[in-house]
């Protein structure tokens, strides 16, 4: 079984170390966020940190590295308050990795690839037209990460847009059936083609512990 | 498509509230935190919430619920600094998911699964044997979310073991091969079989944009 020490991973060259780490922690969400700016410039980037953070009031996070091409999403939201958070389905994978692409801010990714910018009920920022889970988000606060210089930023969701089909009559959404990714690390999508659901748990009785 | 609006999130019944926010954020990482009291007793715990926060240091957070079982697992880290995060695969998706049982502290979920307590390297928190890729873990800091009352606790990763064969020349850890499970909601877990992984990726050329 490989091991990998801190003093090793402290050694690893770079690119082996930013894969090891970041597909150490499991499987991640696979989303866009789009958002525009003040002046009207649209921007849609892949995020794979948008993390379930609460249900009530219903509260979404997601991490923003100061010193990437995500400055256009944080400064977006910062300036105008909204944001929306779309899933990112096997049919338009690429195009959806491709925004991660450093593109200057007066190029909309919706521009340079075949996602395609919708809006709906007068919402603020720009949905994902071809992705089958779409939700309005509206920034709520944010944590400055001392160990690294991160940002971690939470929403408040406004409104959940849904594909027809996918949410079962107690609520749950069914990420398989809509060929929802998981991100792999920086650059391995999977799409689980089925999925099992397990029952609510007790303890067992009748252990045989003292 | 089915439209959730503010007002209709907030009205709905309660199971159906969680399990659509809960599910409507995407696929989610599936581990298994181990911990071990000052006085012996050891836990673990199933959490969906563990997330890639940095590289460099390397960071791993998650999300803690104060008022739920969880708190074993918080007590522990705080009294001791160290827990362990092993990632779930489908061979014990079971036993994993019955850690979510509320147990008095006293009794530990491995006497009560088929899961196993594995000690490695004179570290101090218990890993779990059955699992494909375990990381050892040191307490680094905590946020308390003013949104909702919930804690993010970060930790620094110590070292890390991987199952033979799952690890790239490049240092990407490939989780569909280790069959390890993503989470879906409170209570579905999906297996992806397949993935791929698309290259880094630069601004096109040539773009007829003014």
């Amino acid at each position: 079984m490989p091991y990998f020490s801190k003093d090793k991973i402290e050694s690893l060259e770079h690119i082996y170390r930013i894969n090891l780490i970041n597909s150490c922690s499991g499987f991640k969400s696979a989303n866009l966020i789009g958002t525009k700016s003040v002046s009207g410039f649209e921007n849609v980037a892949v995020f794979s940190s948008v993390t379930h953070m609460g249900s009530q009031p219903p509260i979404l996070g997601f991490l923003l590295r100061p010193i990437t091409v995500i400055r256009n999403t944080y400064e977006n939201i910062k300036e105008t308050g909204f944001y929306t958070i779309n899933h990112i389905a096997e049919s338009f994978l690429e195009d959806a990795h491709h925004t991660s692409a450093k593109y200057p801010k007066e190029i909309s990714e919706f521009e340079v690839t075949n996602l395609t910018s919708e809006y709906k009920n007068d919402f603020y920022a720009p949905f994902v037209k071809e992705s089958p889970i779409k939700i309005a988000m509206k920034y709520v606060e944010e944590y400055a990460i001392k160990a690294n210089g991160t940002i971690l930023l939470l929403g408040e969701i406004q409104s959940i847009f849904v594909a027809d089909d996918l949410v079962s009559s107690d609520g749950f959404i069914d990420l398989s059936a809509a060929r929802v990714a998981a991100i792999n690390g920086l650059d391995g999508y999977a799409v689980p083609t089925s999925q099992q659901r397990l029952t609510y748990q007790r303890p067992k009785e009748n252990l045989n512990l003292i």
